[in-house]
């Protein structure tokens, strides 16, 4: 097959996770005779720094064109503590997610039998979790109306949703939930929020067209409770885009280890590949970053294209490199702690 | 001390433990020579069923003139999964909160040495932990305009604030800070909410004013994950309304159980005591709720009277509770389960 993927390291250690990521996937695409053509294109900080903008045209060129965009992390604290800044990196992600309409973020919660040890939750809470967050990625209160009144001193935001919106990523948690545990849970607020009554009514009326799924509706704050609590309990979570990235990040605890969990944004056209955790600026540039979940996130990448062996293979030389130690310093407890490099020569040596 | 105290059931279990608390007040009164004087009054679902209204006029007059309120739990699932229902519990919640001016919810989170090992996560990681969560109650997206456009297939909730609501909520937070462990977390969403930029920015120009109180700032999905892994990390935490909603419910579960924790709301004028659980549907009538979050208010309802050792003689008696194993089904792992009514008794008689 040949595939031609846009490359967008974006800020912080996103490069070097990145890197890894493309040695990996070069190294199955050799051994399984596929061709791969790496299209790199700014993001994030690095491209405001360079053209003044986190999401260029160009950018968008190269991902519109592309198979897939496999993207690295957006961010920089230079931005962060200044509520002045008129242009900021995650404008660009939230762009990027617009314009490439990427509506449905899915986010596998796993834990990996080598690491549940490190997890803050205990053993048996978790052992065994397999969830999968579909969290809304291009409405809400995130491109709704916002700005400020009375001389800045009051600001607002709008939370939209449209029933159409919830309709398509509905019918992906839908979907998801037949092949797996048939099992559907809305997220909302909806003893509170309109915008919440119309999820729950528009995943209503679609529940006849799929009778073999057990659809439940819960309320977020009692969600972000059970997740800890029992994940197990859930299967296909579909909820909007701000609930959705606060549970997502929550889960991510569960597996003991953000630095492994992959994640996809996908849409009608180009979907997106991307670790989830966030550009770690204090470790960029140190070799020191943990390149699993962007490795994992190529596996991702490979499976959605029909290559379910590629991905396995990803996934099985992950397992390995866990169980032989070959790890970056936020897994190595004690023992040896490879660089990120290193890590990502040794998956590749042994795909 | 006289002391005039609003009493609302509401619905679900609060009838059965707010009865528990009012046996343990009124046994504490006793010995220490106050005269309490109960009020209660009609609110949720019960009071739907009443009278059509789920805060009823005569309700917040019996509220407004009384000392303190103490709050059972509202809310019932025949409103639930009724899109349409006109009137709602929890309407009367938000109508009392408003109304009563109550803008900051004050919940401590804390371990009890005797239950540690009952929560989900691991003993190293929270033993120690004491946090406070002080979320803004009566703005943001709670109390913003909202309503249906597009024949109703489009649906908007506005989230609002104003610079004077985050201050007063602020305040308390850094006085809160100063008489504790002088660090300040003010958890927002400032990479992408216009609101949380007005949160930075007004507890930005704050600082000055508390040099020895340590602010930092964080997002909320990133809060979400921290708080489970490391929350001793945390000291005071400032937020608005929906994350506070949110982040309140996940901190419970550090304690390994809600049935403990209490909480108040607090403004200008009078107070408001509630456990931090809900109504509790399933349970309700079978005297089998846990009274204990419940009468752990009453006890912060003493303390915020000045009555400090009424509370701690309340706080002690429950450590007795745990300790002789005097507790309700959630708790009694194997043990003998106390009814609701006999760990009241129980309670008010070693009071
Ligand atoms: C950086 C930020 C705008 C972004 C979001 O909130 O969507 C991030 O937290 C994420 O989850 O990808
Ligand atoms: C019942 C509901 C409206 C309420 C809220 O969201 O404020 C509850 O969850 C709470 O936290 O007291």
């Amino acid at each position: 097959m040949k595939l031609n993927i846009a490359l967008l390291a974006g800020d912080g250690i996103g490069p070097e996770v990145i890197d890894q990521a493309v040695k990996v996937s070069d190294a199955v695409a050799q051994k399984f005779g596929h061709d791969i053509t790496w299209k790199p294109a700014l993001t994030g900080a690095a491209a405001i720094d360079a053209v003044g903008e986190p999401y260029p045209d160009e950018t968008h060129e190269v991902c519109a064109n592309a198979d897939a965009v496999l993207f690295g992390a957006i961010g920089d604290p230079r931005f962060d503590n200044d509520p002045s800044a008129k242009v900021r990196p995650e404008q660009g992600l939230l762009k990027m997610r617009k314009k490439l309409g990427l509506f449905a973020n899915v986010r596998p919660t796993f834990t990996f039998p080598s690491l549940i040890d490190k997890s803050p939750l205990k053993r048996d809470r978790i052992e065994g979790t397999d969830l999968i967050i579909l969290r809304e990625l291009t409405g809400g209160v995130y491109f709704g109306e916002r700005g400020r009144l009375n001389d800045g001193d009051t600001a607002f935001d709008t939370m939209t949703y449209h029933r159409f919106e919830i309709e398509r990523l509905a019918k992906k948690g839908f979907e998801m939930a037949l092949k797996r545990g048939k099992r559907l849970c809305c997220v909302d607020k909806a003893n509170v929020l309109e915008a919440s009554r119309l999820w729950r009514e528009t995943v209503q009326a679609m529940e006849k067209d799929y009778p073999e799924v057990e659809v439940t509706y819960e309320f977020v704050d009692a969600v972000a409770m059970r997740l800890i609590q029992w994940p197990k309990g859930y299967d296909v979570i579909i909820t909007a885009n701000l609930f959705g990235d606060i549970l997502t990040d929550e889960a991510s605890v569960i597996s003991g280890s953000m630095g492994l969990m992959p994640s996809s944004s996908v849409g009608s056209e180009v979907s997106l590949y991307e670790p989830i955790h966030g550009s770690y600026p204090q470790a960029a540039g140190k070799d020191i970053a943990n390149p699993l979940a962007t490795v994992l996130s190529a596996a991702m990448l490979f499976e959605d294209k029909g290559l379910s062996e590629e991905a396995q293979a990803i996934r099985n030389v992950v397992n390995k490199s866990l169980a032989e130690g070959i790890v970056t310093e936020d897994l190595a407890e004690g023992g040896k702690a490879y660089k990120t490099s290193e890590v990502g020569d040794w998956l590749a040596k042994n795909i």
